[in-house]
């Protein structure tokens, strides 16, 4: 079967392309690795800034947008797309573990990923103290000591959800102000289990089976110091999901797909939405607008305006 | 007291932007003169794609909303914008009710409105048969005659949404295809109520004390004829609510306030997010995305960037 749209990833940006593309009668496919709809936000305890569902989980937002989606019939395919290959008025997509797909354009809507810290010991520990994901992680250092890493929102949350379970944490950032929201300063200011040690680089993750301690450095002072943490969270930015995929539409230096408001890249056919393209501001609510001007995108594309 | 932003507009974009306004811990205000905060989806009896909200009625998404940016701590003014006084540091909004309100920046999120047929007996016959909401009207037609005009998704919706009162629905259309989405014509063909008018314009709205009938003319035929309905509910598009504020940004052949994905107009300071600005798609999901992105852009103007 030829698709009239296949949309790589379930995450805000896939799912809502997935809303509109069925709205717009076209039969639609999302093709993804993950079993789990929502991308991101799965991971995030709680989404306050989509309008019109406050305080909802990422988990659960994820689950709504996915029965959405399921309430106007799209359909699903599992499998990790390795390659997009233009044969011009289709697109096969190549999967490592499921075979080939085949549509008249492509929704490339993967998404981005956390980044990872590159010190010694990061890798070794992972799993092992060392997190990505403190609302998935964070319950199991009830009354420990933990250390969070980074100066955005995501930081800042990680650090006032993980005040609810841990004895102690230390909001370890590289610079002397905070990136993050306003409001989510003042929070973690208010909250005296958090310390925030400013101007400072963790240098290496120490632990045998599990993290004991880190070896942190103060950029002003040059003074080298450790803390004892049973954890640490990083929360250091994110990039986009596409290193492992061939035949992409152009790319900016930082691996994003070079793409507008109207998620046109540089090859006709292709789109990019969500968090995966270049952008202003990586939120759900752009993620899920970026799914609907996708699919006008794809529909003037397919009426060969 | 200056706000570091007030936004114009109490529907999905000023919304969107207050609850992103709040949690960057602006100052925020939105100034309205709709005691009804949700902009044209008021008068939506069902949105359904609002990713994560399926089916939900216009009147309830607007409350949603309302409630997030309540809960966040957004203050309301009512007033009707009359000018934007631009004096660098601040804009002072001048209301024909209820005088000045002074900002930093403001974020113009006034929306459309609906477009008018200007045919005669139009205006003589507005609110005695002639409606621009079958939403709001549809329920006085119940086993009535009534006409539709228009071929976009809302006159599709009007058409089935009426089809459930009246005894009769045309949809007239002054083209031989529909410009709404396909899923939406689908229905639309598939109820008997339904008959669809082709290559038709509406001449005149004649009738006395109420819509006694329509007179029409076939594009392709030139033949004249008469319909008789009891109501008509036009469906002819929006055009951007901007026509009675002076000292605006650069605004499009349309009317439409210049502005790409950032919001940023032609004015240092001055934003315009949603239906207003020009842009791809005019939906709830990227007006909201809107003001997400124009409280991005307010922030780095604040912050000096």
């Amino acid at each position: 079967m030829i698709y009239d749209v296949i949309i790589i990833g379930n995450g805000p940006a896939g799912l809502a392309a997935a809303i509109y593309g069925k709205r717009a009668g076209l039969s639609t496919l999302v093709l993804s690795d993950s079993p789990m709809a929502g991308g991101q936000i799965t991971s995030t305890y709680e989404v306050d800034n989509y309008p019109g569902l406050p305080r909802v989980s990422g988990f659960d937002l994820g689950d709504k947008m996915k029965e959405h989606a399921d309430m106007l019939g799209a359909e699903y395919a599992s499998g990790r797309v390795t390659e997009i290959v233009d044969n011009g008025e289709t697109k096969v997509l190549k999967t490592v573990d499921n075979g080939d797909y085949e549509g008249k354009t492509i929704i490339i809507a993967t998404g981005a990923d956390h980044r990872k810290l590159m010190v010694p010991g990061e890798k070794e520990l992972t799993g092992m103290g060392v997190s990505y994901c403190a609302t998935c992680d964070g319950a199991f250092f009830r009354k420990k000591t933990v250390a969070v890493v980074g100066g955005g929102d995501v930081a800042l949350e990680d650090a006032i959800f993980l005040s609810r379970f841990a004895e102690k944490v230390y909001l370890i950032h590289r610079r002397d102000e905070f990136r993050g929201a306003k409001v989510l300063q003042d929070q973690v200011k208010a909250i005296d289990k958090i310390e925030i040690v400013y101007d400072t680089v963790v240098d290496e993750i120490v632990g045998k089976d599990a993290v004991e301690k880190l070896v942190v450095t103060n950029k002003k002072s040059g003074e080298k110091s450790e803390l004892a943490v049973n954890g640490v969270f990083m929360a250091v930015g994110i990039v986009p999901n596409v290193s492992n995929i061939k035949g992409l539409p152009s790319q900016d230096e930082g691996g994003y797909l070079i793409a507008g408001e109207d998620c046109v890249t540089s090859i006709p056919g292709i789109y990019a939405a969500g968090d995966v393209r270049t952008k202003l501001l990586r939120q759900v609510i752009t993620a899920a607008a970026d799914g609907a001007n996708a699919i006008t995108s794809v529909e003037k594309y397919l009426n060969g305006q």
